[in-house]
Order: C-alpha cells, then structure tokens, then sequence
C-alpha cells in the first residue's frame, strides 16, 4: 500500500477521520502494511498487546479457547479497528484473532496511537464509542444468555472506582 | 454534600484523577449531589443518557427486562461510575439503574463530563480503560455462557468501521 493511499485509508476510519493531516501521516507512516493469508493468526491471547491494527481489506475472526474448544467472539471486516483493548490497558492479548480470507491490515504502534487519540478529543471520543457500542452489544449478548438459561451464574462486573 | 468534599471525591476516582484543579472544580460545580434510597430507581431503559453518575456511597444495581423477567447486568459500588455508555454515544440508557440501600450519587452533566474527559488526554485513557476493562469482562461472560451452552447460536458484533 502506498503511503498516501494509507493516509487517505486511515481519514475514512470515523476514530481517524477528525485528525489533522499532521497526524494522519504520523500514523501512516508508523505503521506496517500487512498481508495475511486464510487462517493464519494475528494476535494470540496471552501474547504482548503493543499494537492496533485497522482492516484495509478482507475479515479476522476473534476467537478464544477454553479446554480445546474454540469459541468465535467476533468477526470484523473493512476499516474496522481491533486490538485496542490491550493497548489501552496495557495488559496481554486477551483473545487470538485469524485471517478470514486474504486480509490485509495496518498495524499501528500502541504508543503511536494512543498519543494520538488521546491528544485528540474527537479521536478520544470515537475510541470510547467503538469500545461503548461493542460494550452494549456484549451487554445484550449476556442478557440473551442469561434469558435462555436463567439457572446459569457468572460472576459481577469488577468494580471500576479502584 | 461540601463543594470541598465533593472535589476531593472527584480527585480519587480514577478517571478524573488527572483533571486540574480548575476543571475538577467545573466538574463539583456543574454536579447534583443525589440520595436514593432502596430499590429507587436512577435510571430506565430507553430514557434520554444525558448525564453520568459517581457512587459516593452505597451500591447500585444495573439490570435489563426481557418478557417480564429482571436480568441482572452488574453491581456497582463505592466511586464507581455509571451511565457513560449513553452520553458517549448519544443514545438512550440501555439498562434499568436501581440503588441497593441508601445511595449517594454525584449526578454529572453529560456534555460538562464529555467536554473534560476528551479535552485531558489522561481522563480519555482513563475512560477508554474502565470501558475496556468492562468489555473484557463481558467477554469473558460470553465465552463461559457460549462453553456452556455450545448449541447457542447469537449474532456478531456490529462493525464498527461505518
């Protein structure tokens, strides 16, 4: 991918899109461009989480593995953004995620990315509406569950304050 | 509760630990200063989020309605905060909010909360983690319930490039 095709990429991300130019091309031009192919694996839970990655073409599949079994927990595709998670809380992969079809993605360096949306109110409040809207989809998600098996009983949410 | 008091709270949530004096001072001004007692309801599912809240004291119960049946979602206690989900996205509250015992709450405008949380980049980091922190636990939810009950088919997660 061109540079300036990776900067005009990366304005069409509605977390991006409100950077200066500045900005933009610090991003695109700390970023790696990244082509995998079929099943093969991004990220794996437990692994250094140091970097964001934003889909130029193509899907990923997030998955975790509990006793063997694999369990699908998302599926992203075009401009979508994953890997945030661990970024921001400085804390491991906590899922492992796989190329669906030929995928080629931006990978962003942590630090790069969270200097820049922070510093950046409108990139700081579309990071917080990604992470918020999959928050009530996860929410909805557990209320299902917890409808279809009302016997069924998970621990609560840890507090936030401390 | 004391406008003194009621910085000095500010000051050890997490979140607003790193606003300055002058905008924790904005933040106490512009708040309301809350009690409920038992079971009072703070909050109902698909009413306007215009505001966010901060437990001074006490617990609040977050839960969800389907066919009848109250899902519980999360408890939340002492300096926790609430009702972000909504002002971020602009969309209304996606849960029930009820006190457990007597609760104290600083009830914050929703625009005086966004405004300083994006304008501080250690605020939006702070922000962008208790939303990560959540999600992962909601996550992790998931893949217990989906170990569980593998037969369970529910829908993927929104893209969040649109």
């Amino acid at each position: 991918m061109r540079y300036a095709d990776a900067v005009a990429l990366l304005r069409t991300i509605p977390v991006f899109a409100s950077l200066d130019a500045a900005s933009l091309k610090l991003l695109a031009f700390s970023s790696s461009y990244l082509t995998f192919h079929d099943g093969e694996m991004l990220c794996r839970e437990g692994e250094a989480g140091d970097s964001v990655f934003v889909i130029e073409a193509g899907e990923v599949v997030i998955s975790k593995s509990q006793d063997g079994q694999c369990i699908k927990v998302a599926q992203l595709g075009c401009r979508d953004l994953f890997g945030e998670m661990a970024v921001i809380c400085n804390l491991p992969r906590t899922a492992d995620v796989h190329a669906r079809g030929t995928l080629k993605v931006l990978k962003i360096e942590g630090d790069v990315f969270l200097q820049l949306v922070t510093a950046n109110p409108d990139a700081a409040l579309g990071v917080m509406r990604v992470l918020s809207k999959r928050l009530m989809h996860f929410t909805r998600l557990y209320q299902s569950m917890q409808y279809a098996h009302p016997e069924d009983s998970y621990p609560q949410l840890p507090s936030a304050g401390g």
